[in-house]
């Protein structure tokens, strides 16, 4: 994808050593987008973005892990703000146009040093091959790298979008997931840029959950290079890009929670058959967020009476002489009956698949919704009991 | 405390081979007064116990641990019912008098040969001094029985209350917690001890919380069999029993969460200078339930980052600024600000202990609320992972 360049470097701010400071730069002003967290303590790199992003255009981001530069007051946005002007001299770019992001521990602030050692030195790595790079620079406890590369064509030409994420912990939809940052090279209005994302959100980032707890510092920003010189300003050309933009956001949102902390599992719950759409929503969010159900996926076992019960007390209508209940394609329970012994042992061994689709139709109305979601181990207890230490 | 007999046998509806089948009895009949679980998918017993308690009288509960007879269907309600008119007949009174409870796994039968031998053996049991092996009877994956007694004083006569309570998991305030029950010798009207019950609820069961599921079979019940001689009919009598059942409520709540599954750690978050007291309510309930907290606590880490996070997703107005946050009687962080090193050792410290209380000043009003919950270790996951096997 012409226009865009990266780089990742070992700046000294993560504790173990690792890759912790990645920059990627457009060789031109791009469109830009973003979304971010709704949490009301919000990160200073999240605070300084929100008022940034109002100009719809970016050439630089600059995102560090180990630290998430949040709650820590003014010092927090002087400090974002210092890297952006280091950050724009050595690019010899405005500051304007630089976005910084940061993840890691809250409440500490940013070791300035390894910044002022750290962003001259990213900048002269800088490269295309740089993306591998980058994307492990903003990993924290992530077990991988996460990349989705698509290309879609729109008259003759074609188009190429790019994604980057991290997860891992602290997931819960509430707009955008941790970090994730999508690249372009169609040529699009960044408020057509903003819709497409917000839609695409709505679908991936919002969808999925690791462990209830919405990060301080989700950031989900698109940058729109124009490189391809494929115009996106009329219908059918919005319906080709937010396609391939929902595929996107869809395929790192599930890479997000594949690699969830301490995962075993991935788990899709699909409800159907809900009276309204809130409904829908509201029973597949409880069931996807219950530790019980999480730990008893852990578990390999079909316990149908937990995801009940989480439905139950979603909020959502329910009346359990109605309800259905597969996984994968096998029925466990139909019309509020357990079906038996056969077809639980059937789910039994579908259960120690590493993937597993749930199906919850509450026979009551029309609508549907999904969430995906992990099983919860000891592993996850382990890493987020000594976190900081 | 007169009028009251108990008895806990081993009926083999466990697999362990434990006690698990439970046995209250009144001498002559009890008024009677209970709340049960909101959530929609209710087990057979609470969809009998809701109809049955609107006479405002009991004479007889029996309660089995091991099996939930929850999403059992008709025959679950008939099972019930058979249960009720064995016990009716052995007791040699009406089965309108007698309520059942059920808790353990959802979703199988109960086993019926199991009662129908269990329950003749069990009124042979009945004595004053049963009450601890009905204690032991009603648990699932508790540790240890749960008993609290108090007597209190009206005019120159002392009445007494004693609670019993069963714990372990799938525990989230939302109307009374797993299964309870409070008897007392006052004499009082059913309606009135259904605002006494309830207003001690509320600050008690409904305040607690383990792992975020609402069971499908909380109740709690409480047994007015009036063998003191005390009215409690005006003003000042109900003054002093609403405190007395207070305190036995709360106490058997705190017991519930500190032996809460997998557990090190009991902790109370206050949250104070809430601009509401829905804020008060929402902030405290989402730190009580946040899977990042509960193990930041069992690892001893003071991860005020996550506590501050959790309040800031919770819906409530937070203004980062202005918040204090104590642990014991500790600052760590001053309007918003860390309080720097010294005091994050002083915490580190409190926080090897086994109870804490933690305290959220938002700054933004008057109102306050409090949680109390525990941590969340290993043995949680590993207890719920093997729940059915």
């Amino acid at each position: 994808m012409k226009g865009f360049k990266f780089a990742g470097i070992c700046a000294g701010i993560k504790k173990n050593g690792g890759k912790d400071l990645g920059l990627i730069y457009c060789e031109k002003p791009a469109a830009a987008a973003a979304l971010f967290t709704r949490n009301k303590v919000m990160a200073a790199p999240v605070l300084l973005g929100k008022e940034k992003i109002k100009k719809g255009f970016c050439q630089a981001v600059l995102v560090n892990s180990g630290n998430a530069n949040c709650f820590t007051g003014e010092k927090g946005i002087n400090d974002a703000i210092a890297c952006s002007k280091l950050l724009g001299n050595c690019l010899d770019i405005s500051q304007d146009l630089v976005l910084v992001s940061s993840t890691g521990v809250i409440g500490a602030n940013l070791p300035m040093d390894k910044f002022d050692a750290g962003i001259p030195a990213i900048v002269k790595q800088l490269s295309f091959e740089g993306m591998d790079n980058f994307a492990d620079a903003i990993l924290t406890t992530d077990t991988h790298r996460k990349i989705v590369k698509k290309t879609g064509e729109i008259g003759n030409k074609s188009f190429a979008i790019m994604g980057f994420a991290k997860g891992s912990g602290m997931i819960r939809p509430d707009m955008a997931t941790m970090l994730a940052y999508i690249l372009t090279d169609v040529d699009i209005l960044p408020q057509d840029l903003k819709n497409c994302l917000s839609a695409a959100n709505e679908k991936s980032f919002n969808r999925i959950t690791i462990d209830g707890d919405t990060s301080t510092n989700d950031t989900l920003l698109a940058l729109a290079n124009g490189s391809s010189e494929i115009k996106i300003n009329d219908t059918d050309s919005k319906i080709v890009f937010q396609n391939a933009l929902d595929e996107v956001c869809f395929q790192l949102a599930k890479m997000v929670v594949k690699d969830g902390e301490g995962a075993t599992k991935f788990v899709q719950i699909i409800v159907k058959g809900a009276k309204t759409k809130k409904d829908a929503f509201k029973a597949s969010e409880a069931i996807a967020h219950s530790n019980l159900v999480k730990t008893a996926i852990y578990g390999e076992d079909p316990n149908w009476g937990r995801i009940t019960a989480a439905a139950g007390r979603s909020g959502a209508m329910v009346i359990p002489e109605n309800i259905d209940l597969f996984f994968d394609e096998q029925p466990l329970v139909l019309k509020g009956s357990w079906v038996g012994e056969e077809a639980e042992k059937k789910t039994a061994k579908i259960m120690k698949n590493n993937e597993i689709t749930i199906t919850l139709d509450l026979n009551l109305g029309q609508e549907t919704d999904y969430f995906f979601f992990c099983d919860f181990s000891e592993d996850y207890v382990k890493i987020n009991a000594e976190y900081r230490s």
